[in-house]
């Protein structure tokens, strides 16, 4: 692709009027994008010194500083590398209404890993993938993306990098990377040039631009960003997907397919599964003492545990997440009670509450109640359209899935109860003072529509019960077999696979 | 203080009985603490190997791990280590209805910095000073904080951290600083002894434990927390201070004294201060210019900077904003407008939501509405009880001193106009279309309250206007002569920090 750039060259003169309009044009567009709840990401990449930063800089001018936020893209910070690697940049995500600006991206992240050796190649092509899917995310939730790669040809870098260094004010502007990045210009030349091909898809194209002339460039920079913002906000208006003629051909997108698992209908659990005091205290004292010392072990091996839990109101997830947590090193848990989004929350992609909730690498994040609202409560509360509850299935396998990459294990419980042992349970709490709190009035609510929380509860596990992130169905009328059942698949789970990590060396 | 810590040698079967029923108790305590709204803040310190970690996991086995945090307290990061030092700390804060868990706390990082050289003698008396500050603050608030220290005798220690060296299973736990700490046994006793006295106040005594007996040391500290939790509930209910009976006299505790600078009534400004648009022009060029050169040397230097803007309705912030950020370098500055505090800010301090926020040094951050809320529509709209709002000039000062002495340079406006100009302002506002969203029902009666308003502004400048964080008065009737002030006076500031950072060279 890049062959195909021009570098146009123009006088400053002859565009300044455009321009001017231009600006004009974005300044106001700003209180449409607002009024549009849209939220708007535009990321530049580029070679070094072909002037990101000062292109940035005139773009934001004509923004209102309260309705952006612009971020640098450094190499990952300690934090950054305990976390899944697009973590960084889920955490940046803007609001609806508001603007984020990346100078350089995860492209950049990729490429550089890559050319560094820090990744192999099977990692870096998996990268364009979860790029691919994190821009289909993104883009399908309504955000507006712009992808500029600002392209330079090999004299016009030298002469920058050169004229960057020969003064004291510029010199320390020039990093290591960037003398790289010229040195090996024909290398970085080959792998932006396929990179670019393969990530220029139909949802999230690639503008590339010739940036060897400042003044053409802005213009070329300023209209992408006028017209996709116009484009977005009139499709948006019209309930429709936002797309543009792309620049060049699109590379061909596929969504990855997952494997299913069997899971059985939660009416074909036996509920009458218990466990006697006697046996209960054995084997509670059993699994949490494996437990322990799995959690030593994942701790020191760096991985990620997450243990989600759903189930019925009153189902006894609460007790069964105490005596798991009982079990561990508190330096080493973080247990997440999911409620109502906040404002904050509502304003972004579902999946953003929870992605910046992940604790490190060694550790267990707890989820009691989790992304899963989005298949549940959110279509039967009509929260949600069901177009997007019906793209939810696909986008937490995605996740789900880059949570494994990571190096993950993912356990999922469904605590099942039945109707007449939720009745029991709502009575107890009503009669109990120190229970009262757990019960309100919606718990009620909820009850009533049994039969379609049910229904979607089946299609949950029918349609997310991948190899990697499997539904366990936890037999609850019993709430010592429950506990047990729990610390017993976490305890399996985890050791299946510290197995395969020892097999693995 | 530690020497009169005794050993206490109990059987465990003497006291398990008492044990369980404060176990109990504590389990009950937790509806209490959740429908009271008390934050709770429980703080271990101590002895390497004096049983810290072991003594949390028991305290938290009678807690729902939905509602506590344990949180590790370990050498600060990266990012720690470019904010104000007690930045983690107020991070984690817990909402009300929880409680927060410290394993370490900011006692460690204090007497480990002094004691490894990090920090000089006078530091380590200013961060002492910042801990009672800290401590006093958050007890104002309503917060609960019981600070445990765990002693061991110099023979256990040795034992028990030999003991750990000896098996594979244990051995990774012991770190640098645990042979340090028993190595210099005698040194850290000097050091733990004095910061314990010095720190030893009314409303945050310490519980100093003799941990030598596991069994007395668990029984002594499940006690303490009962008896603080069932004191802090009662004293809320009355809406009284909660005091308990330290076990060691406290240390005398002095209001830090802040010498204010003189600030005019804003009715005394000068509103016809008025620039043309050749004078403007010239001028926003040169000290544009300026700011972005000296935005490179405070990043350099690393120096935050923190710019707040408060001011009438309409009075011209955005813009005014708009100007001061078109000058800088984005990567290096966040702006943050403040609007209504959302549910999870309203259950914490009301500061969290500032300290939260803070950039790293080297960087700016702007502030569009600030603190600054709790002293003017916090009382106007009846928000918070007055006594509250009295306390805040002081907390503010204390913060912004914090800010400070982490080298912060703070700079807050007061953008004043008159009623006549709000009134054309608005007017105006209300009959161009894409102005429109900036007036809203709330602004008209805002403005009915002018009066009361400026009572409030006139007692705020009067009261933070600190040497190290004065107001300036921006005259806002003419919006180019008000934003070419702002600049200047940033300027000017910066300037003026930067020289006197060389002359201490």
């Amino acid at each position: 692709m890049l062959e195909q750039i021009k570098q146009i060259k123009t006088e400053k003169s002859e565009i300044s009027q455009e321009l001017k309009e231009l600006r004009a044009e974005l300044s106001k567009l700003e209180n449409t994008v607002k009024n549009a709840n849209l939220p708007v990401i535009i990321t530049f990449d580029g070679w070094s010194a072909s002037g990101k930063g000062s292109m940035i800089a005139q773009l934001i001018k004509s923004l209102d500083p309260r309705f952006y936020k612009v971020v640098s893209v450094r190499s990952p910070s300690d934090t950054d590398k305990r976390k899944p690697w697009l973590w960084r940049y889920w955490k940046v995500l803007p609001k609806q209404g508001e603007f984020l600006i990346l100078d350089r991206s995860w492209y950049r992240d990729t490429v550089n890993a890559y050319m560094y050796g820090e990744i192999g190649k099977e990692t870096y092509k998996k990268r364009l993938e979860d790029i691919m899917t994190f821009e289909r995310q993104l883009t399908d939730d309504g955000c507006l993306l712009v992808k500029f790669f600002l392209h330079i040809t090999e004299d016009e870098q030298r002469k920058r990098i050169e004229k960057l260094k020969s003064s004291d004010v510029t010199n320390w502007r020039v990093e290591k990377h960037d003398k790289i990045n010229m040195e090996k210009y024909e290398k970085f030349f080959g792998l932006y040039d396929k990179m670019l091909a393969k990530t220029n898809t139909s949802f999230a194209a690639w503008h590339c631009i010739g940036a060897n002339e400042k003044p053409a460039a802005e213009l070329e920079v300023f209209s992408a960003v006028v017209n996709a913002v116009n484009g977005a906000v009139k499709a948006k208006e019209l309930g429709v997907r936002y797309e543009e003629k792309p620049q060049f051909e699109t590379a061909a997108y596929k969504y990855t397919d997952f494997r299913l698992i069997n899971t059985p209908l939660i009416s074909e659990t036996d509920l009458s599964k218990k466990l006697d005091d006697v046996e209960y205290e054995k084997k509670l004292k059993k699994y949490q003492n494996k437990l322990f010392k799995l959690q030593n072990l994942c701790y020191q091996k760096k991985i990620p545990v997450i243990i989600c839990y759903e189930g019925w109101d009153a189902g006894g997830k609460g007790g069964n997440i105490k005596r798991l947590a009982a079990a561990l090193d508190p330096r080493g848990y973080e247990v997440h009670p999911i409620a109502a989004p906040e404002p904050s929350e509502l304003a972004r992609h579902y999946l953003w509450r929870f992605w910046t909730r992940l604790e490190n690498d060694g550790h267990f994040t707890i989820f009691d109640r989790t992304w899963y609202g989005r298949v549940m409560v959110e279509p039967i509360e009509k929260l949600t359209p069901l177009e997007r509850v019906d793209m939810a299935y696909r986008e937490i396998n995605e996740f789900e899935k880059q949570l494994y990459d990571w190096g993950a294990v993912i356990i999922k419980f469904w605590v099942n109860i039945d109707k007449d042992e939720q009745y029991r349970r709502f009575k107890e709490r009503e009669n109990t003072p120190e229970k009262r709190w757990k019960i309100t009035d919606e718990d009620w609510r909820n009850r009533e529509k049994w039969d379609i929380y049910e229904e979607y509860v089946n299609k949950m596990t029918r349609k997310t019960s991948t190899d990697f992130a499997p539904w366990t169905i936890i037999e609850g009328n019993d709430k010592k077999y429950a506990r047990i059942k729990a610390l017993k698949t976490v305890v399996k789970r985890l050791e299946k696979r510290l197995e395969a990590e020892d097999k693995s060396k």
